[in-house]
């Protein structure tokens, strides 16, 4: 798939939530992570989303916060995914970090230089990727 | 007008469909390219927004995201505008590209080098920016 | 705190409006600067989110959009704060550039370079920081 989003999770509708304009999409991937989307109702019936259908999670790498899996915070945001750091490529200023999720799903984050630094995220760490699901696009095969 | 963000559309206000807390503002750009942005009912009155004003659709680069034009994926972005590259100005792990919409406006997404080199955006292909109406600023004169 | 947001303040619910399935949670800053969030009720109940009580807000330095001091223009965005630059510091393509508010927190936004010349954004020019408030991530100590 051709998208520029970094993260690009390829899973099933879980369950669906409908509220009176927006609905709550679970979407279960490949090994068992489990992402949430909040899209509109309009949207769901546009792409035909249904529970057991296939569907497409995209969440560009700047959507994405870090935090150090010994944090003592509960957090507002739906997704936080606890994961292992697998890889830092870092530029001058910011840097990507992509941790693979328990059923083995990688996600990626757009971060400063100096939260890799901060959190101490180095190959092997653990760290929670925090997204909120109005930042989740889905997606289903045309 | 002097804001950071990389897209600043002038257009007028093509529809209001209000829900209950929200408000989907579609507004017709220079050119006839549509936006879709979704605000609070609060801030429509707040910026007396109404049908055939004028308005600023206002929205950064990491927000946007590109996908190829011939992806056979339906997404749940409100809104999905095909034009052709026009430039690609490339840092050392993200680049900036600029695609030109059928009436003329001008949209730049910030994305990974890697999408860039993946979706091969080179000036004269096409693509689709992709932005969620969530992530949508309005904005009018004071 | 360790997470990768750039923006990490602390301070006390002033107010909850709870709507149908969102709240708008108003926080207080040391130093009596305020932000605005949105998030479900779900989010309120399981954080605990009450009046007076503590409470974090994240917000990552993308997602931070930088308007000049003097632009005449109304925005649809509910956070719209006023400081003055105290640093920039740039890459090749963005920079970071951080404003101290009147009631002396400081807000990083991550612009491009080209905004920062536009907008004349060196250490103590004026500037506007602007934020939706559905962007805002609460967190209350676990």
């Amino acid at each position: 798939m051709k998208v520029s989003a970094r993260n690009r999770f390829n899973g099933r509708v879980a369950s669906i939530v409908p509220g009176a304009v927006n609905a709550l999409v679970e979407v279960a991937l490949a090994g068992g992570d489990r992402l949430v989307a909040v899209v509109t109702l309009d949207s769901i019936a546009s792409l035909g989303l249904a529970e057991g259908g296939e569907v497409v999670a995209l969440v560009k790498a700047p959507w994405v916060m870090l935090m150090a899996a010994d944090e003592p915070l509960k957090l507002s945001a739906r997704n936080q995914l606890r994961g292992v750091v697998r890889a830092v490529q870092s530029g001058p200023v910011n840097a990507e970090v992509s941790l693979q999720l328990p059923g083995g799903s990688l996600i990626t984050a757009l971060v400063t230089r100096e939260a890799v630094a901060e959190l101490g995220l180095t190959p092997g760490a653990e760290a929670v990727a925090v997204v909120k699901s109005s930042q989740v696009i889905l997606g289903v095969p045309a």
